[in-house]
């Protein structure tokens, strides 16, 4: 399962030939120097924000993919995103105010639309210099995140995946969270595409009694998304699910479905039952979930996560417990070895530092490759 | 009013040259690359300090152009300033003991006068190695301040703008403040040379009443000074102004006039008459101020502050009142600002980030080029 | 005593050299370019920890040369020294939990021996890559100290400098102290192989009343180990010594006799009598010191220190007092200089600062140019 010096050299080896390309898109975050500023994928959407993140009125401002990004909501509840950077003096314009569906800059009051262009300027004969622009980034609102286009390719709604079954059922059995790790990215991505450490890393409730790790379990890929895939018995059930069976310490079959679309978004389904039936969501006690990642920057990740449940579906106090219960396992367990690798590698290219690899390595290691391919794809670095 | 873009990238095309140029005069700080080491310019006089906080025993250090400097003041009175780095072993000599006018430093009892000269020598045969001297720098105390001269060529103090309308009146009409900025001493400079933004960032007690904003104010230069100058009828008058004339609810008429001396000083002349005398100090309520701004590092600056007015003057109360109320003015509603403009930046070459410029810049990107261009004749990078 | 400018680029000058070697050893830090990242020697013995410092359970972790080091005691007490980082998906090995004589890594349970041996592995079909090795680091324990070798060389114990004077005595008259400092090791090194300074720093205590300054002392080398030492007569002896001599306000002759081992431990005798003996610790009061200096990094150093004395060796309080004044000696008088002199240099490149030199630097100047020899000959860059 280890990658060969050659295969694992893939990834840097595109540095080169992306330094040979004669023009390469500036992301508008300051660079002076002309060169790439982002080893990121563009052209595809990240969660910039929870939806209930970005108010009715006010401004909310967040850095992603090294670009301060200023999102606020229409009058018609519709969010806007502009670079956060007001294109006369620099100076963030989530610093100024909201003037109807516009903001004005704090600095010398010039004041934009929703859509970037200058519409006022109080200064001398008030005439707006055309280049009195700022950057807007399209915006999706789907499954309660805001979701961003940041590449210079027309935004595609079609590069988002379904995730429907996330509005399916009452609000009571769906809950949001965020998480901001010190850490790369694509070290989370690792931690969710290989499932292997949940006995180790994690308590009790989502033991799988040793039954996991001895699993090599498939991988595919279909239309660019990657998914792997466990099945096992186990006794009793994981603790998340046991008491909503009908015999809470007998055996059950159970499953777990993990897939990864780019950029950084992973579904995972986990499900268990007792009748011999289908192993997926319609016919086991279980919940959908997904863990989506956007970078701030190189080593920072705005870590966003959503479950919905199909059980015990009409409980508040339940929906509560639970999303508070996962958002401090991923913080408190999950978080610190990522933070720890993070500071360890002394680089976000995993693969210079030629990790011994293992079975259980299948399914990251193979959405890594993918995604170093799209990026290069797009003539960046990587 | 916007630059084209040739013009636009006149100051960075000066880096090739620059680096073309076969000789550079090396800055005392620690630089063992041998590389230029100050994006400054460094044959003039910039602010060290306020007259008050060198004592008149004891010590006093402080960073200045990416040098620490020591400064103290003799028997007389009369301050000396030193490179703050014993050149034995590199120790702050502001860590060591003052004896008589001079100083002996923490480590090794190396001891130096207020030249620089090594004295005393306790070790061995006391020998004094020729080579043991501090650099010394020019010093002039004048208007409040000291002012320090950090050039190779001879100080000269016809340099240092005259300002002895600070020196012509009681002490509670004059008082001074010192704030320390998280930002490049430029955008300083730029925040006084454009004063439009003073109704949209200042509150109430400075408002024009939205009169200064359409004014086009006319720029101009006379021995390398470079004055922008508003004129206003506006009703009340500015609130600083109106309590202390004859009709505080009347029309008045202002004016507002700004000149920039190298490197980084600006002098501020601001009153109002309601008796169509002439605009100037000596026909209005107003004040005399002077901004001059020290660079610690390219991005951190020390800014003075000094104002004298022409009202109220044996007042000593509203002298404090007064420079409180200023000194907090610049610290929470400008520094905020240029902070976050310096934040956002990531550079402090303004011009490379293609600004947008509008009717106000004029002034300041006047200075901004003078400036580039006088430290291009030193044959120093910019 | 000033060295020529040729003489004091010979260091820097070892740069180019060491860049044209074709193969240069790798450290097990984190550098994906391939590039040299200690400028540290490496084929010799480190201080890694007191012995104290590692339980004879758990896990103790610890950065040096650039590498953090996991150390732990085997159930037979002997200590064994891991490269702290799993070499599967990098986490540091200190983070997870011993197995007997093993350690099983935080993330996926991988487990590593005191060889570095990957001895299991949970997932799959559980077999062990055969690149699943941690690098071992061979250790000593001597003195009171646990010493670690880092070097591509096998590891020699006759590199470690005989110190077995420390073993030879009660408990109550040995005492070790650990102090962490924000400066090059090199600049400690200097400041014990020059004690012209203790005068000047220290109080009361060590006070050798003015009389070591004016010596030159002579300097020594001998089998790579340079030796500097004083002799001296002062009344009343070192406070110190002073109160457990015949005559404490009596004249007293002195000896202090410091000899550097590479890399970084310089052994300390000092005694003074009163009888006309023979000026070594067999005929005085006197004291063995061994300070020995290890980098975390080019800017962070472990400073170990262990004391033994020839006098009211059974008193256990004494022995607690006396380490207790030494270590804040240390840490409040010498420290702060040698911080300061750290972050003012800006390098750790001293001879490049072109320092003004006495005639107490003959010895600290010898050390610091046979370092950077040995360096330069194990093939890295000074």
């Amino acid at each position: 399962m280890n990658p060969s010096p050659a295969t694992a050299g893939t990834a840097s080896a595109a540095t080169p030939a992306a330094a040979q390309r004669p023009t390469i898109l500036l992301h508008p975050s300051g660079n002076p120097a002309g060169k790439p500023t982002t080893p990121y994928l563009l052209n595809c959407w990240y969660a910039a924000a929870l939806s209930r993140e970005i108010p009715a009125e006010g401004l909310f401002s967040r850095q992603l993919l090294d670009t301060r990004v200023l999102m606020y909501r229409l009058a018609d509840g519709s969010p806007v995103a502009l670079h956060d950077r007001c294109p006369h003096r620099f100076v963030p314009l989530s610093m100024g105010k909201r003037c109807g569906d516009e903001v004005r800059c704090a600095y010398h009051a010039l004041q934009f639309n929703g859509q970037g262009q200058c519409t006022h300027n109080p200064h001398g004969n008030q005439h707006i210099p055309t280049a009195a622009k700022v950057r807007s980034f399209p915006l999706l609102e789907r499954h309660g995140f805001v979701w961003i286009w940041m590449g210079d390719q027309p935004a595609d709604p079609a590069k988002l995946a379904d995730h429907s079954a996330l509005d399916e059922g009452p609000a009571s059995a769906i809950a949001w969270t965020y998480m901001p790790m010190q850490a790369n990215y694509e070290l989370i991505i690792d931690n969710v595409m290989d499932l292997s450490h949940v006995d180790h890393v994690h308590g009790e409730i989502i033991s799988t009694r040793g039954q996991l790790s001895p699993i090599i379990p498939p991988v595919s890929e279909r239309d660019g998304a990657i998914t792997v895939r466990w099945e096992w018995q186990q006794q009793p059930p994981m603790g998340i699910f046991a008491p909503f069976m009908a015999e809470p310490a007998a055996p059950a079959r159970h499953f777990l479905n993990v897939t990864w679309h780019a950029p950084a978004s992973i579904q995972l389904s986990v499900g268990a039952n007792q009748d011999g039936g289908p192993m997926d969501l319609a016919h086991t006690t279980g919940q959908y979930d997904l863990h989506t990642c956007t970078p701030a920057s190189e080593g920072q990740t705005h870590y966003f996560f959503v479950t919905r449940r199909n059980h015990v579906v009409d409980d508040e106090g339940f929906n509560a417990f639970k999303i508070k219960a996962m958002h401090d396992a991923f913080v408190n367990e999950d978080g610190p070895i990522i933070e720890a690798v993070h500071n360890e590698m002394g680089t976000t290219d995993f693969f210079a530092l030629n990790p011994v690899l293992i079975s259980s390595d299948a399914a990251p290691v193979r959405v890594r490759r993918r995604l170093a391919q799209m990026i290069a794809q797009e003539g960046r670095y990587k």
